[in-house]
């Protein structure tokens, strides 16, 4: 089965803008620490992953915006790999207000070496080695 | 014909990251600054919209990275509106970094009042308004 | 005694630039948050506070950085009230990795309300009015 | 002389925060766009700096908020080199809006090389090296 995590985000101020609310680009930035903490959670780090020359970029990204966080709220968001293969790997990702689904996004994202050019995601980061080799 | 236009935007320094390239987030505050010199470029602003009770809020957003900025690149950014009715808002974005397109994206924003419900975008915004009532 | 309180703080990766290290703008944001949360410790909140009509603005502040912190360090932040009075607070930061001391920093907050005047810090808020009026 | 420069900056919806007003965080990104354009306007590039193994990083800061940009407002920064030499720079900020100053600050930076050693600045970049060699 493909992994998920679950993490909690407190809205910092400096993340809201003139509308009193979580200003859309900053999303993208709880979706980068919900893959951080994927990994962790599998016992992996993508810290490591970059210091032997991976490199994770985003391909493409599309995201709904069905509500807006407030400064102080305290969100949940659920990430899940739903596709890893080769060189990219997709994930889904929703954020939650209490019960409230107010954001749900996609992105794509190639690996590729430190020359930008494209490189098979090393099998120890692939949840489904294993059972792909049995 | 629905309004389009150009902007030129240098990459600062802060938008990069560990990577040397602008962060992927930052790309939505570019097309953020697109709509605003679009609604200039028409004598309209966005600043006295709020000031008048209209807010817009963006619903979704798709976005293609296909190669990434460095610091202090001089980028191209083309704002097109796409579609304008009633409530909504379509708009289709284009960076440059001199021949290469370098990310596409498109966006759908709402039109809402200060307590966020629906509003119709007023006609003094609408390009098409004057051509569509002859 | 005035209050003091520790939060720790994970790096983001949109946080960092292209030195590889945290932006320098992004500790004035880990302040605020050190902020926010040494109100939550005393049973406040800072958005209730501005909810009621009060608004701390920045005055002021001064930074010393000693070392630059790295994408997934986890940080801790010590935030210290170290003058309160009348309209304004004072406070005081330290940013640690592990033992070493990394940022430093003072600053000194103003209290308005919406329309901008200086505004008396409430009583609720103040850890020493209780000894102050005995 | 020691060199000065100004720019002109469109203040950006994504800067503001819940307050209506620039986030007090993103002045110092302004700080570093004019040292940006006040070395290009002296025929040099920070770009080409870090190219050649150059580093600068900030030592210490200090800002003073006078007053609060908000969205669309078209700010004026002041950039000046007040001091120069061996391996350290200081600057001195002004912004205003129209003729009211709105932020006062001051930095000194420190010059290394890759590995955070430091570094003497490179001649080419020190406006008053001839006169001093004179």
């Amino acid at each position: 089965m493909l992994p998920q995590h679950e993490i909690d985000i407190r809205v910092r101020y400096q993340e809201t803008d003139g509308q009193g609310r979580v200003h859309h680009a900053n999303y993208i930035t709880y979706f980068e620490m919900g893959r951080t903490e994927l990994l962790r959670s599998q016992g992996l780090s993508y810290r490591r992953l970059e210091e032997e020359g991976f490199f994770l970029v985003v391909a493409d990204m599309q995201i709904r915006y069905l509500s807006g966080a407030q400064y102080d709220d305290l969100l949940r968001l659920v990430t899940r790999t739903i596709r890893l293969k080769a060189a990219t790997v997709e994930h889904e990702y929703e954020i939650y207000r209490g019960e409230e689904l107010i954001v749900k996004a996609r992105s794509r994202l190639g690996c590729v070496n430190v020359e930008g050019r494209v490189k098979r995601i090393p099998a120890w980061l692939d949840p489904g080695a294993d059972a792909a080799d049995a």
